[in-house]
């Protein structure tokens, strides 16, 4: 086995400890990799808290990342020590399931390998996160970080960013497109930018207008104050894709109603069950949906993209060791728009 | 002002009662048609009944006829006396929003006239429905029936047929596409008729291998018994479109996991107000819809495809004096598939 360094959950609510955790040993198709950075995810704290509020011990977060390859397994073909890869929220998947042999790994029907939290398919072991210095995994699950893209700022493409990406692609948006992002946060701020990036029009619809100066530097040709019913009223019928990352349970009506005809709207933010009035639905033939994360056909269509288009998210870095103060600040939603981890700390 | 007769409610439970009601002068745009045969369809039940459970008196049901065009106002072209036609659920709109424009009046942004129980754009009186030997309506919203379509079976299609019809044109069904059907009654099996003359393979989803052979007569490759385990697990991820037809509130889950990724459930039985599990629709990106009735495009469309394919109801023609016995055994569920009243007995 190796050893490496990591936050590591103590089950004492998100506390995090510094610990030494193992990596196995390469596989013929591994790589691994030296973490240089790490996003922080809101689903860390969610996992962190433990879905069934009691704090999970032992886990270590983290499921965004740019690093360094450091080894290869010897059947490995692409990738050579000394490449910048970058991976995401998914590490393994069954590969031979209909949704495996598209690219969809994220809706992989045997369940995909999550980065962390989830059972290794060969020896069932625990997947621990990248809130470390290293990471070993398949090598079909990296991918070669595109020249050009700043590797901290990249980090949260590969789980914020093509949760974005997907249902933008899904609902073929580009030039002429009316796109709205609910909640200006991780996800919403690189929604923005990749459906501008499209060719769309984009809105942010918020509750208040004290973000609209950010919108407009991100892209969005609006900014829509959802509690203006003039505003809200206006609006009706506009928008072909709504990306709704709002985290805390919300009525879903008033943005239905923002819809046109056979417009979409994709909740993204989580909240698991929520009322729906079959009505908002009839109106307009609108359609509810919902999507996670990506496979390994858009995540790598979306790294081109970005290079391209020289977008990542806005970041704060910083040393892995602040990664509390990181949590904190997130919990507060105190973060223009995504904590990334510099690792190199934990060399020392 | 015209006098006709018609099937009008008391006010007690579902009893009507023949009763002489009034048409108004035809106005410029305005036919008046004699109307030969009217579906008996479930949302005439859910009216009577009332929607606050206090039946509701004095209202005409009907909404799905066919019937003779008998005079046509001065500005009316297209229509003249003798002509065969159908009309539907929309007796009017608004004419000028986004919706009207694109020929989806169902949708007006103003709200349809609907062909009973709307109140007039001009008068403001309330509409009585198609239980009745005469209808005046604008001309827009009256169709000419083509040749070769039977006019008793065809009455279904202008509510049950293009209810049908539009979610099918909207998911872009044709050769290839795998369409499945929930509940077979005067909705659904239209659906089947419809989905398989697109191209598509079609599956009835029922709780008992019951209608196994009638599912099979009307163009489904095979009923799935949706109380079978091994074939809901079987069936998982299979369909493009699923017509849910189902009447009564039912859980959606067990439906929304036979879908194919970015596939669609159209709930179109109306049970208006479902929880709904997003995550049921994150794994595979899937939507959840619903749609009602049709506007003037398709519906026109419908028609032609139904002539060219032969497609019309399967249907019980009665006595219009025996509509309470259609009634009592509509609720029951007992008919194959759509009552259809014969309304030349209101001339003696």
């Amino acid at each position: 086995m190796r050893t490496t360094t990591a936050w590591q959950g103590t089950g004492q609510s998100t506390t995090l400890q510094r610990a030494s955790i193992e990596r196995r040993d390469l596989r013929d198709d591994d790589i691994a990799v030296r973490i240089d950075y790490c996003g922080v995810c809101h689903s860390d704290l969610h996992a962190l808290h433990g879905m069934t509020g009691k704090p999970t011990a032992g886990m270590v977060p983290g499921h965004e990342f740019t690093g360094t390859v450091t080894a290869v397994g010897p059947a490995v073909t692409g990738f050579t020590p000394g490449d910048r890869v970058a991976a995401g929220t998914i590490v393994d998947s069954c590969g031979e399931c209909a949704m495996c042999r598209i690219g969809q790994e994220n809706f992989c029907y045997q369940g995909a390998t999550v980065t962390y939290g989830g059972a290794d398919r060969i020896d069932g072991t625990t997947t621990l996160g990248a809130y470390s210095r290293e990471y070993v995994l398949r090598a079909k699950f990296a991918y070669l970080l595109p020249e050009g893209l700043d590797p901290a700022a990249a980090a949260p493409l590969m789980c914020a960013g093509i949760t974005m990406w997907e249902p933008l692609r899904a609902a073929g948006i580009g030039a002429g497109s009316q796109v709205a992002v609910a909640g200006l946060g991780g996800l919403g701020h690189l929604g923005v930018k990749l459906a501008a990036a499209l060719g769309a029009e984009v809105t942010v619809l918020s509750r208040t207008p004290d973000k609209a100066e950010d919108a407009r530097k991100l892209g969005a040709a609006a900014l829509l104050v959802t509690t203006d019913e003039a505003q809200m009223k206006e609006a009706f019928g506009r928008f072909d894709l709504i990306l709704d990352t709002i985290a805390a349970v919300h009525d879903l009506s008033p943005l239905l109603r923002l819809l046109a005809m056979e417009g979409t709207l994709s909740v993204l933010g989580a909240p698991l069950e929520t009322k729906v009035r079959l009505m908002d639905l009839t109106f307009g033939r609108k359609n509810l949906s919902s999507s996670g994360t990506g496979g390994t056909k858009h995540t790598a269509e979306l790294l081109t993209f970005a290079a391209e288009h020289n977008i990542a998210a806005d970041v704060e870095v910083l040393p892995s060791a602040q990664v509390q103060e990181a949590l904190g600040r997130l919990e507060k939603g105190d973060v223009r728009y995504r904590f990334v981890l510099d690792m190199s700390d934990l060399d020392s």
